[in-house]
């Protein structure tokens, strides 16, 4: 069999309807896999499930990596799909229960897979980078809050501000507006009488940023979507107008 | 008496006013009856009142399964209207107190028969399809995350993360930014350091969902409304401006 | 002095920029009241101050029912000072302590004396009907939430959901969030393991139709700017063009 | 070297990128300054750098100064750096920890010298005079809530309503949602139990003046984005068809 007649079987419905099948499957063993109860009464069987789901998984990849070749790696989604599958081969009995957890990653799959979810992943992703700055500016912010709040902070709130990671993380919890009064703000504020002049303007400011990424957001969804609409309809009202036009100039210089 | 002419007087507007008049009275002995003190001085009254504004409600029902027979089911108000007069009628005596306080429910009635509130529900039922993909991944994520949660930190904390439903709930609340620091991230991670790595994202990931709903919300609406505005005032402009052109091309043929 | 004149006085720059000074010294006076320091240094002159400003006030209120008469009332703004200084106006000797504290409502005045600000709650009034029906919604939810609530919770929680208004007191607090899980659901959830089916919907309802609400006021406001722009722009081209055509067919017909 | 060509060598890439690539430096050693590991393993160097790095950009600030002179107030950015650099210039021995901590704020000169970053900071700044108004209504409501808050609750709850200082943070813990229930109002209540008669209006017109804000935010800067657009394209178009029906109509007389 050639690689064109392989990649179109691959990416025939019969076969991607298959894999979806799987992968659904799949999602509920590993789901039951965290029942204790589930897991006495048919462990064997739901063990045996995944590895099977796996190594269909680990074949398809296989047979695309065949087809495709070095365009393989062109393709976002397939190196999605290959680093779930890989991270799933990799050996977890050394102790690290945390790759175990993350075979169920796998499920994710079905985005790659479902072109419904994939065009909304892809939209996702591509709002990203209009909100580049944004975010470069929101770290920023974060950088030097961190740095501030260490300063001054660390000595006498070692947990929340002891170091440049710990003090990121409770801006991140005071941005979120969780708790950041009566669980952070007033403590600190018994010690440090000043301290609120650190922490609304942080949430002020960093509040404010988060609205700007959601007006640039919406703002941008908005004229995609209306640059889409409004074209087609004005566009051949347009041309009708101006070839209207042509034809009666026309007709006048011919007189 | 005929069908149709039953169809017209169960819809005509001194009908659907006395059904209303009839909801806002049951509503009100529905609320009377959390009071102890109204229920000991006119329970008897307000518990007859109550029966026979179910009466009415179940009478109307069955006069608009004559009226309307086959054709009664494809209005989704008319199932809802049968849905919870039904509930109403299941005889609640054998401890199912439950049933008993969903009663209230039927006071939701008014929303089919007022024109303004139908509305409205209806906006945000068509609304709904159109976010089916947004809620399929948010749904996926939920369960990826109480799969991976239970793994990790259902043997240290069973409480929130025990099982997938414990974990789903906790991850709600997590997403909904309730306590999620103080009340479950910090706990859990005095026993697993790296427990933010999980949820931090989590939460963006959500949020950045949440937030996307959001904007497909509001722009879906404003192109709605904007086709609806712009599309009158311009295309009887668009229509007279082409027919003027064809009249002087007509003329200039003319001569 | 007749009364257009008087009518004419009260609303000259001159006039309204002192009432303005007036209103904010009064401001400053009734926040120093709060500071024991200030009261003990100079109340004296602090409550003269205050008792001044509201004598001028009263006298202006007084000018502007003489000037306008029965029209005085059409104003909501003028309505609006009425009340507040009627306020002001009501002995408070006997325990009032609310209506004492009330008399700091008189500095929104200044909101119906300086005309921007005046411009943004006319704009927030205005949105008001608009989202009537949806407001009539959530109204109908909290009745319908709170009757539940209290039937279902209130023998094992009488702080929280007691009777009806401890109840729609508790599902505002849901609603916003605030501890919505730590704080109330989980510990119901200890006596009641299914509470989460009507607390996690009402949730999700309450907030959908919160969002609702954004979105149709973001939609107005749109429409509503964009309307007012384009119009001015595109009317004047479209006149335009409707001339030029006329005038062409009418040199064709005049041939 | 005269006047315009330091300017000029001031603002060229090779210069703006070695400062920024200097500032990027000193961020990381000031960052490194939090870390007592990697003061006590090269401290000496950490603060050797910082010393350095704080040179050139008084150096720089220097060259401005001379190369613009009385113009150099007149760029925002210019008197941004200029404060900067002069904070982190004033002695800090005295006990003004404050002050060293404020050092990082250094970093922000990378806005001012990245162009992307500039323009979002820009952006932010040219959205704020637009909501002057409603940001005016703000304090007023704050400052009315803290007065009243104070009067009503002073006494009984001295920490958080001690004085109009106490009070107006406390509600600005209210407006962003913070423990306002649990935290706040449900303990008040237990004093004065119509506490919320106060407080649930707060949450709402606050909440309500926020989201006006966000609207006023998205329309403007949809407004913005569409007259952009939409004119390139328009604008040629009319500009096209009004030329086409002047020649038809000088055609039309010349015969």
């Amino acid at each position: 069999m050639d690689r064109t007649t392989l990649a179109r079987w691959l990416e025939s419905p019969r076969v991607t309807n298959a894999i979806i099948a799987i992968i659904i499957l799949n999602a509920i063993t590993l789901g039951l896999e965290t029942s204790q109860a589930a897991m006495s009464f048919a462990g064997g069987l739901i063990i045996a499930v995944d590895r099977v789901c796996l190594g269909i998984f680990t074949v398809e990849i296989i047979l695309k990596l065949i087809a495709y070749r070095g365009s393989f790696v062109r393709n976002g989604w397939n190196v999605f799909d290959f680093v779930i599958v890989a991270i799933a081969l990799v050996p977890s009995q050394g102790g690290l229960s945390v790759l175990r957890a993350l075979r169920i990653l796998r499920v994710l799959r079905v985005v790659s897979v479902a072109p419904s979810l994939r065009r909304v992943v892809e939209g996702f992703v591509t709002a990203l980078p209009g909100m580049g700055s944004v975010f470069l500016l929101m770290a920023l912010i974060f950088y030097i809050g961190a740095v501030i709040a260490t300063k001054l902070f660390s000595s006498s709130f070692p947990d929340w501000f002891g170091d440049l990671g710990r003090s990121a993380y409770s801006l991140f919890q005071i941005m979120t507006l969780e708790s950041w009064s009566m669980g952070i703000v007033r403590p600190v504020m018994e010690v440090y009488p000043y301290a609120w002049l650190f922490f609304v303007p942080f949430i002020m400011v960093t509040t404010f940023a988060v609205v700007n990424l959601l007006v640039g957001l919406i703002v941008n969804s908005m004229q995609d979507a209306h640059a889409q609409e409004s074209n087609a309809a004005t566009d051949s009202y347009r041309d009708e107008v101006i070839k209207r036009l042509d034809q009666i100039e026309a007709k006048l210089r011919d007189k």
